[in-house]
């Protein structure tokens, strides 16, 4: 029974930026029965490739043809599908064609969460392209009045994932969630990004970091046995039945 | 066993603001099980009281006798039990026997959660005090060398209710809690302040509307039934195993 | 001599934003004399038309007439003149043709005031969308070299109306507009709205919880006679002679 | 008939910041009738006396009865009258009594806007004291519970002055006074105060700056001739009839 | 060995906000050794020559021809080379291939420092365009994806140079230059400015007035003798090896 | 030449604060003649001995013992000298004693820079307490009128050092110091906090994130070699005479 089947959205602008911001969150879920799918907007060709670059006698299509490569290894090591908008990087631009793509996506998922990159990011412009693009499409594909007789989306929660440098970019964590459990494969996926190698200790420091901030989050009394966590930040307001 | 039911502590700059900002989360809670315990720091007898002033032939004692009585039957019919610390208001000002008073309780109740005023509201300077007092209490609770022996507290949840005049205090909800099942139970507590009935009205259109956007925010299509809702804000990060 | 007459311009992202968020200032200044005018960027087809789209057999033009009836209908009602730009919606884009045109009514009229949108809205693209081409048009007409020879524009103070959820749209109301004389006008206008019924209860609550905080802002002892109200935040400073 | 005389509250840190800060607003409200009391709540005479100092052979009391007579005579010139409180600077401290007594104050005077420090300052820490001490004596005024049977105070608008750094104390103004036909009153109350001989210049350019902005506020095309402006920062929504 | 000089670059929207803004910097810069050059975007002919439209008999070519010519006398002056792209202004607008060659320009000059306008102005939409696409030019610079085997960009400190009301536009200065002695050729290349003359006061005290600041900030027991200056504001932060 | 020593000034609210937040720029300082000194409001004894309390048979005064000889050990790795003034902590208070002590230190040292702590820490109370005392004292160091005779302190820059959770506590890095050169220092200072060994990795893992995050910030061109870095928010602009 595929269609209840709960789904998740991630929109990473470039093709490693899941890996490393959400691999907890995708492994987490796709083990719990969610059927998580991840929209590449690029491969991060131009911006995000300097190994393979300085490799020497590289085209934009070969860099790409590795980076997708890796993407897809680090997807299945995930639990996750995975699809390229291939619109470039460095600078992405996005047209209706391509917020409509997405706003279909949306669609034919429904999920029940989405996840993307933060609002602000001075060091990279295309990381806020991303997010604007993923709420807009969200907005669209909620819209009664877009491709008509389509089933609306409903309101799925959406949430920043963290950015390489939190504070410069007005990222403040309001959820910690504890990927303990799937940490071994989120540093499996990790470990295929053979481009970025120098990242691998950078973001399993993160994991830790955020590991120990969710365990005093929760009380040092508290019996939860954090070791690594992702943060994340909520674009609306949650609904709930309880405070605790 | 009663040492293993959950706990919620509600902090209250004056004896009513307990029923406008939380009348909901207290009785739903108090319905699901949960001891709810109420702190009134003051009666609110020389800010919140003007219509027994004018009355005439009062004393602050007779005010804050028809306050308490007041506070007492709102705080029975949410099902809750409330204590008064009485330090007066308009001023009001925490000494330190104040504040380990206050810690006190968070020893001994223990809470799941807590929930006190905004932490800026420039029309009652004893409001961003009563949640500063809180945070305070709840730092010095959980230190190892206060009361040494003694069981440390946890990390509960800390949420502000909602203010009078939300966007003023930079009040910004990112969580809406469904009180639909308890409306009656919160509009009954209302009922009971007799000396404030021009808010009785102004309290239900709030529920009113963050019912509407608590409906929107899990979205329209969304097969929850939501009517009435109260608003709060996180003080800190929550720790989950899944963002749906 | 209806060159003397002021004027105020109002610009809609969709044709029904003019009348929850600015009908009592419409209406108001309408009765006062002004020349009001209204710019609707679209009819709101897509993304807020939900009813219409829901009776079946519709089409993108069926839905546009029937908006447009209604905005024409309360723009009547409220005593303001109005036109349709056309420019779609969900997603809503502006070229340099529409912001030209758009300069082109603020040189015309040449406005006392402008209301708008609020900057940020994570709900509707095209509202922020709305203000910012407000804004930019507002610049151009008053530079001396863009059609020059016409008379430019001054610096009419600009106005954000209220958004669905204020406190999300990090919009926060610096002005309180008294329209109780004019609310009859509005709830009239409303009812024009048949398509969002839903809403009519939803913004008559917003007046008056907007009315109460006005009267708290005037102080209570004061004899004005506040009942409905209607939040703006300030984009520019004012200037004035006086303090009280 | 003095009991219906328009009145005006100006609360100084130091004996010379209400003429740098609110020389022209006083000057002006002066002029139009307005009985304007300044309440200074101490003469600077340990942070703001440098000059004094550095003269040799000098106490406290001789400091504070020099800032006396200069603070006296500023507020001649600008038609004002003034009181102080001599609390004490450097630091600046508060007690209840300090509190109850600006909060008699705003009882007698009942004042139809007051102007105050900024809520920040990285650089004087009395001005935020000052600022908050204003803010928490009103709301006891306004209180009902306070000496009963008094008449309370209603609403009053409160405003930040500018200081020294704005950007730095995260001030914006969004009110600008012209004070054009009072600023040769202003400038004679700055030339009383001999001891910060330093500051005249300093605060004759702020107020050409400010006049030049408001010029720009209003329109370059307006008729309004402002030379000198004075800016301001509302604590509180303003209540109005009308947005032009 | 005119590659190892050091370089520095400057964004400007239209042909004199160099000059107003950061032509302290410029001159300072150019005097201890440095080749700084200044891109301007647009010659400000549609917004920032009112005084040429109004001397009548114009077109939009000889606006730009004397704009231009004060521009070059400007840049002698201070020492600096120009370039023009002009792109346009009110409104303003950069497609990619302007992108690109401002990215160009970065990989030509490798500047040791960047200035540009203010994130945000709600006076003129034209000055955060400005910056952004300094912003986005100098990531595309960095990427080595982009003209690979060209030599890619470092990380220059990026700083907003101060608008014309900088609280309006949330600018806040974090550093101030010290531009005292080159004042003169600042003051020098003000009046090649003929067109906007009733500038030049405005930003003689925006200098002076800064200077002071500058002054406080060092301390008034410093030996240092500043009296003009202007603001910075920093977009990254900085690296060091002391705190003094 | 003692008295030519340029000297430094740190403000630790509990006794091992110092080490895990500034730890790499006191040594670095004091590797370079700087005289640093530190002082240590409290020993932490009841909010960061929980380990020490644990061991059970232990009063107030042993657990302040043990943190006393810790932070003696830790400084003297560092370099620097240290004093308590062991105002107690959770709640920690300063009376206007502590106040005078505070800025007699700063006018006996003369400090070139200071660091405390952030503005605002809702998991920690002292913290804030902390740096605002270190501006006041700063500020009455300042005054002419304190103490008069005595040399008055200049306008040395304040720093806010890391806290736990930086995001939670609005605190952003504008400074990385590079203490590559002194880490073996720092991770010796930090293993004298034996109490607190659970922290010893974790701000390991921060110096090194921030290192990468420094790298990043100079450029990956850059001949550099950072490793371990610390983040400094700066409270006040810097004076300069170059912006490279």
């Amino acid at each position: 029974m595929i269609d209840v089947q709960k789904t998740a959205l991630i929109v990473s602008a470039h093709s490693a930026d899941f890996v490393w911001r959400a691999g907890g969150a995708i492994a987490l879920h796709a083990a719990h029965g969610y059927a998580v799918h991840i929209v590449c907007l690029s491969m991060g060709e131009r911006g995000e490739s300097a190994k393979l670059w300085r490799k020497g006698d590289m085209t934009e299509e070969r860099v790409k043809a590795v980076r997708r490569d890796e993407a897809l290894a680090a997807a299945e090591v995930l639990g996750a599908s995975v699809e390229f908008f291939d619109i470039g990087d460095y600078p992405m631009r996005a047209d209706n064609d391509t917020l409509f793509r997405l706003a279909d996506v949306f669609r034919r998922l429904q999920p029940a969460f989405v996840l993307s990159h933060s609002l602000k990011d001075p060091y990279n412009y295309d990381h806020p392209l991303a997010m604007n693009l993923t709420q807009e499409a969200r907005i669209i594909a909620q819209a009664e009045g877009y491709n008509p007789g389509e089933k609306i989306l409903g309101a799925p929660p959406v949430y920043s994932f963290e950015p390489h440098q939190p504070e410069q970019c007005e990222w403040r964590p309001d959820v910690f969630l504890d990927i303990t459990e799937v940490w071994d494969k989120k540093y499996a996926a990790i470990q295929c990004m053979a481009g970025q190698e120098h990242l691998w200790e950078y973001y399993t420091r993160v994991a830790l970091q955020r590991g120990v901030q969710a365990k005093r989050n929760v009380g040092i009394t508290s019996s939860r046995n954090i070791v690594y966590a992702e943060g994340y930040q909520s674009l609306f307001p949650r609904v709930t039945e309880h405070l605790a």
